[in-house]
Parts: C-alpha cells; structure tokens; sequence
C-alpha cells in the first residue's frame, strides 16, 4: 500500500499527497512506511518559513506570493501551522479559508498542521510533512507559523529561509518578541506599509538591528491585500534559494540532526515507558502528595527498574 | 550551601529567592539540590495561570489582582514566561516593567521566567521556579503567558485555575485560536470590556461555548485599567481555591507524572547522547544528503550502538 502511495506522492496526484500529509502528520506505523518508500535521496525544494505575530497578514502575503510562483509556473506547497486544541487535537480550517483565491488550483497545495502535544513544537511533523510536498513537486514549501514564543525558533529550524512578517501595530505588546523574532530573520517584511505607524516601526527596527552583533538582514515594505511590494519579496526569497547555498546545506545538515535526535528520543521514551503506566502513577503521588520531590522519584527509574 | 539558601527561601527572605529562582532556572545540578533541600512535603499556594493573546491586558490585569490580594494581606508570586531568544537565551524584561505598580513591596515578588529551547515549554522550570516560591510562603502563585501555539496547553498543565484573558480586537487575526484556549479555561475574561467590539466578543464567545461539550466557564468582564470587575474575579479565583479540591488534587497528580517522566526522559537522553556526538553528525550527515530517511537512521541507534 505505501508503496502505491508513494508512486501517486511522486506523481504529484493531488489525492495520494493529502491521503500520505495524514498518514505523516500521524506519526503511525504506515507513516514511516510511505516516509521509507519516498526514499531518503536528496531534494532540491527551498523551503520558505513565514512567521510573524498575529495580526501581521503573514496568510494574506503567503497568499500574494503563492499567486507569482503560480504565475511563473511553479507548483507551491503551503503549510499552515495551527495552534491546536489540546483536546481534540483538530487542526483549524482559519487559513484554508483564507487561502480561497487559491481554491481548485492543484497547483498550490494548502495543508493545515496542528502542532502535536507538549514537546510537538514543529517537529517531526511538519518536516515530514514538508518531505512529502517536496517529493511531490511542490518548490517552495511555505511552512507559515504564529511567531510568538517558541514558534519563532522551531521555524527557523525547519526553514532554509525565514522571513519575518511584522506590521505596525500588530502584535507588538511585548517589546522584546521583536528581539528574538528579528535573530531568526533572513528577511524582514514590514507589511501593511501604508498604514500608520509604519515609519516609526521601521525606525524601531533599524535601531534593533543597528544593536545586534549579526549583520542585519534586508528590510522590505509590503503591502499584502494590493500586492505592492510582494514581488520584490519574491525575487529576494528566490535569490537565497541560488545565493545561499553553502548556509542551506550547513541548515539542512543541523535540521536532519535535531530530526534523528528527535525521532531516537521518542522511540527510547515509548519502549521505556511501555509497562511502567502503573510505576509512574505511584511516583507522581508521591510527588503530589509531598513525599517525594521530582528529581528523587526520576532518580527511582533506572533501567530496567522499577 | 543549598541548605541556607533553602532556610533563607523558608523565611521568605528576598534575596534568598531570587537566588534560589535563578539557580532553579538554570537548571543546575545546584538547583536540583536545593529543591531537595526545600523538601517535597504538600503545598498549600492557589497555582493561578493567567494565559491569552498579546494585548489583550494580561499583565495589568494581573497587576491590579496582586493589588487585591496584597490589600487582603496575601503575598503574592508572579512568573512571567517571555519568549526567549533562542540565541541569547535571555528573559526580557518587558512585564517587569509594567508591572511597576508593585515595584519596592516585597510582598509581591515578580519574576520574568525564559522558555528554555525547543522542547521546554513551560516545564521544568516553571513548575520548580512556583515551587520555590510557595515554599517562600507566597500565595497564589501566578503565572502569565501568551497564550498562542502551545501556551494554552502548557499553562494548563502548570495551574490549578486557569483564567483565559481575551480583548476586543486583540491577537484574533486566527479565530481557531480562540477554540484552544476556550477549552482549557477554567475561567473566561473579557478585558477591555468598555471598547468597541466586546458585546460582538461577547457574543462569539457565548455561540462558541454553547457549542461545545464540556460545561462552559463562567465569563467575565474587567477594565483593568480602571479595575473594574477585578474584585469579582478575585473571588471568584479564590472560590475555586476552596470549591474545587477535587479537581485541583487530579490535575496535581496529572502534572507530577509529567514531570516525573519529563525528567527522566530528559536524565536518559543525556545519558545516551553523551559520547555519540560523532555518530550523530555521520547519521544526520546521511539524512541530509539523501542517504537515508530520518526513520532510518533514527533505527541504527539502538542502545549501545553504534
């Protein structure tokens, strides 16, 4: 079976990718086995992480650019990470909806991804995810995220480029958010650029820049809901794809090393845990109850004990 | 030496704490000892998680609730979870600031807590840095984040009530968003209750609720600013203190299993990483250049190999 969906995957069949994004996004057994089918060999799709507070248009702009690529014969893979319910663990429709200038263009494939649990973060899903597009011919891969909290550092993980969408007035409670956004950044975009409050955003930007050690990436003024600006964008992310490649691979290699790292982690906590449920439930009443800090009941778990 | 500090945390002294709290941040073999130092034994301090998105008032609505409890003759602990950058590793100092109102009281101790790398969240070091601080005899312990992506989640394993702060107009660019954050409230504020748009939130909020199958959380509405409706949602956090005890001893339990499994995940990569450095480098080298699947190489370490 994965291997059939694997040939429909590399065939771009628009049916067999969204059928292996569930399986992968999963993280089931049949997952894997599509993920060893598409086969391990080396790809060439840039993928592009567009992050930014809530409020900055990052769907519209992705929206925007999805619209040239098309226009210069491109296939586009979109992915939406969505905060998701930790409860019924459902990926949220808000961006798809967004995306509907795109609607019925195979061309352009738009997946939402919710972020899995406590320690999902991005990984591994989204990067399986984006494997599969990649396969499937889609180049660029846009993953777009809310960069507020960890978001800003997982997508610069995940990403050969990442642009950083701000816009006058959005999102900006929190100061500081800027900082680590901005050392993620490969390109800035002050979108919404002909509202008020632009020029003094720049300002702002151009003096935290001017403080960071790191040479400062470009800055670009958009204006996503008419287009102004977004080709230059285009040009510029197109650019890092040929100009950067010696910092992509370096990228490429510290990502697939955080990927195995990862995916090991998780094997060993599932087979250690497996038959301790009842181990467990006892340590944490213990701490619960006061008997026993966190540090003396982990202390309790070697291997192959309790 | 984590003896006196920990006799220094027990009096409440200051200075003690803050010590104590960085040496718990960092995550020190220092910081283990002295959390055995202070003991396991049950605590007592209403753990208060104040989450939401960025503008919608979250700190100074919490800085006027620690005005309330102070007058009541309560000490009050704030952890303030920043986003980090994930360079610097630094916590920002942005809510600090707002919170000048307290500045100078010792009653009321205010700290800014990093989220430590891609797999911190807010575990461990908000749980132990609370710790520290209902030792030291404050109560309720309140921790503020923005709620957006994992926030919602995290928050609410780490409290015993968590109050949900929306806005008019503040950070619902993604509606979905709000869904995440509805289903872990145990309480629901709607800050800035005097702009335009609450009544429209109001009602969103009313229609998303009914919608869903868990009863719904009582909503409130505060100007922080003005401290209006504060009071009422003073009492009615205090009220689940005693109302919900029950509820409040299960979800104790469910975050002392996770930490205690968190912690020993984290012991056991340690201990398996370390001296494997080269090995990892060959293994992601060979996922990054097509060799292998991430699964792949994920397989050949299996303990003791390679």
């Amino acid at each position: 079976v994965s291997a059939d969906l694997a040939e429909g995957v590399r065939r771009g069949d628009p049916r067999a990718v969204a059928r292996a994004l569930t399986w992968v996004e999963n993280g089931t057994e049949e997952g894997a086995a599509l993920l060893r089918a598409l086969g391990g060999r080396a790809r060439a799709a840039h993928r592009v992480g567009v992050t930014g507070p809530p409020g900055a248009g990052k769907s519209t702009l992705v929206s925007a650019l999805a619209g040239l690529w098309r226009a210069a014969g491109r296939k586009v893979g979109i992915l939406a990470v969505d905060p998701s319910s930790p409860f019924t663990g459902g990926a949220l429709l808000g961006d798809r909806i967004r995306m509907g200038a795109h609607a019925g263009d195979p061309s352009v494939f738009i997946r939402s991804l919710a972020t899995r649990g406590a320690l999902g973060g991005l990984a591994p899903g989204v990067d399986d995810a984006a494997d599969v597009l990649e396969v499937a011919g889609f180049d660029p891969v846009v993953v777009e995220t809310v960069g507020v909290g960890q978001g800003e550092v997982e997508i610069a993980k995940a990403a050969d480029t990442t642009v950083v969408v701000l816009a006058p007035g959005a999102g900006d409670e929190i100061q500081g958010m800027k900082a680590g956004l901005l050392e993620v950044a490969d390109l800035i975009v002050v979108n919404q650029a002909d509202r008020e409050g632009a020029h003094r955003l720049l300002a702002s930007l151009e003096a935290a820049l001017g403080l960071s050690a790191r040479k400062a990436p470009p800055i670009l003024r958009t204006v996503a809901t008419t287009g102004a600006g977004v080709d230059d964008l285009r040009e510029r992310i197109d650019a890092r794809a040929d100009g950067a490649r010696a910092e992509v691979a370096e990228r490429r290699r510290a990502r697939a090393r955080g990927r195995v790292r990862a995916e090991v982690d998780r094997r060993r906590a599932k087979d250690f845990w497996s038959g301790r449920d009842q181990a467990l439930d006892e340590a944490a009443r213990a701490v619960a109850e006061g008997r026993a800090t966190v540090a003396e009941a982990a202390e309790r778990f070697r291997e192959g004990m309790p």
